[in-house]
């Protein structure tokens, strides 16, 4: 997307949208590291569907993606363990009628209690967000994986 | 934050505001991982207040943040050690009168001479800003770092 | 460089500038990790300079720096090796007439098929900007792995 076009949703320019973009996945990531799952989940639209190497098959729904990410909470809540989805540059890549595409690296840092933080896998994230009055929804995530072939 | 907000202190739109906290770290992070002990240290306020999960007590004032701060640059300094406060995306998740909150995670990554770079550790800072017409300075930093409980 | 400076180039204002800078690093980074080695050239002045505390001389051109990252494309995909450049907060530093110059952290991220997520290195790097109506390329590049003396 080049500063040239026409912004979308409720973003007023070209600068708006990419901020908005940021802000929303610095508070998306957090919700989902904080544990505050179905907030996390109203990050993403009801119907949404999740792709990811690691999985056989997409995950489909709002419901369906807090039911797995509740699990994986619980897991590193019992563990003693915290994980933290840290970004590189989101790169805003695309743009169509009411939504935008972007892509950006997340690295996975893991750190047990009192233990060593290690990366525990490296992924691409390319993202189509709807962009509405209230900021981005996630309609369609496509997660891959590094260490997945 | 939200788009509609009025901004505070020096910055003339939400835009603008958004982008002066990134740069702000920006630089504020590479003078301290550069050893720029007293440039590091206005970037706090006078009686600026840091919590961490790692110290008993709260340090207060920005002449005890600076004598920690030179503490560990000697200490990096004689070992041969160079550390890195490598930032994930800043989210501005409050604001009032002239004060904003942001929150953002922090990858400490530390390299010995010759040596394989690390993860010394992985943290949240949670800080107030105080942003006057010369930009935002911290009035209070709490860091929670992931390893300790 | 502060909010009241006159933008550069194509960009029309401050706030425009800083994110025209970090959507080019966005797209630059990814059009590397993605072995996209002539579309990542062109990133690059015809005449640029490449420096790297790594490297006994500078590598001038674009031709040469194309040549030198296509063997490292080369290797990596014969090793089943994937490559991520991951950046922290990009620092915009300074402007002069048409170039802005810009700091920012580099953490690269290797992660071989089927193993874990290691960082290879940790880096500082420097770029001067030209900024043009189609948006910034690198003049010169100043790259300081933290493990190198």
């Amino acid at each position: 997307m080049s500063v040239q076009q026409a912004p979308v949703g409720g973003a007023r320019s070209w600068v708006e949208l990419c901020l908005q973009v940021q802000q929303f996945y610095g508070r998306q990531m957090q919700l989902l590291d904080s544990g505050e799952v179905d907030a996390w989940a109203c990050t993403f639209t009801e119907d949404c569907v999740f792709v990811s190497n690691a999985q056989p098959e997409p995950t489909v729904g709002r419901q369906a993606l807090a039911a797995g990410a509740r699990q994986a909470v619980e897991y590193v809540t019992a563990q003693g363990i915290r994980r933290r989805h840290v970004l590189g540059t989101v790169a805003v890549i695309g743009q169509e009628e009411t939504t935008v595409s972007v892509r950006f690296y997340v690295l996975l840092v893991e750190t047990p209690r009192g233990g060593q933080a290690t990366i525990l896998c490296s992924a691409t994230c390319e993202d189509v967000l709807e962009v509405g009055p209230d900021g981005p929804v996630v309609v369609r995530r496509v997660v891959s994986r590094d260490d997945v072939v």
